[in-house]
């Protein structure tokens, strides 16, 4: 499972509001977010849209390197939800969050997530997602 | 497993309690509330209780939709706790929530919820849960 | 895995910040705290140091029992993330919490950890962590 997600936290059709901020502004710690971004099948935000990723973000790190991040993947024509929730270390090219549930056809699901951001767009970041899943 | 949950968010007694505001006040987006219900056998809030579900909710849907529900359920007589964190689609009559893991009895277990609205009571509505587990 | 967990709430350098206040002083029901905790081989904050815990902290409870914690652990030498989502019983000597998923080297975990209050230090509280997984 491949796709791309737009993070708009600017501009006029926000996607992702702060809903507390942060307690110190060089780290951004104690900030925490929610999100409803859109997900396309490439990288165009104008590209086929292909579902919504929906969640919260908490950021956690003293150290300025990451957040926590609480997600669920909704994908057009699957019945169901991916449920991602764990550690993103925004400052590696190449992160991996933990798959920790899920719902309809992704019942009992496990696994994990490797994202990269791909680049910025007007209003926002691009971010590839590819899900590897193991179901018990 | 199946019990009823009361969620009294109005009247003397709430059990719920909105800790973040709405960024919008037509689909609620943004809105945070921790919770701490009562669990029951029947649909009754006075009948026989059988246990607390903890936790949070996210108003993470900019359509009006669903919202993130994190909870813990105790029930009486079992030791340990089920952990449900998942997209609850408030909108559809049967919704099914992820179950990620859980404690003492129910330790390394996955799975869902299905859950449904079954009506209201003074203070507040009442859902019915049933939860499927697989343990590994 | 094993370790030492400081939770240094007080003093000139806390890791824990409550960023939502509580709606019950008596309870502490409602409030909401984000943290990024050193972790020791040892009792004292000054051994050895082998990683760091983040996430936050939900009180969820009516009843001065429990907060919802949802944290993942960061070890020295080990590639990943271990990810914890659960109820902490507070109140009780031995709690145990539950493993939800992992990346990395803890992909495709699941488990629990349990946890003791150790001690007081200045500026906190010490836990003690043992943490036991299975893999899928």
């Amino acid at each position: 499972i491949r796709f791309y997600l737009h993070d708009q936290f600017n501009g006029s059709n926000p996607t992702t509001a702060i809903v507390l901020p942060p307690r110190n502004n060089e780290t951004l710690f104690g900030q925490v977010a929610i999100f409803d971004d859109k997900l396309t099948t490439e990288s165009s935000i104008n590209s086929k849209p292909v579902g919504r990723a929906k969640g919260f973000l908490v950021i956690d790190s003293l150290s300025k390197s990451s957040f926590l991040q609480s997600m669920t993947v909704e994908l057009e024509g699957r019945k169901g939800t991916i449920v991602l929730h764990g550690q993103n270390p925004f400052t590696e090219s190449r992160r991996e969050i933990a798959v920790v549930g899920g719902t309809g056809e992704f019942r009992n699901v496990q696994g994990y997530a490797l994202t990269s951001t791909t680049g910025a767009e007007p209003g926002g970041l691009i971010a590839i997602y590819e899900v590897h899943l193991v179901r018990f």
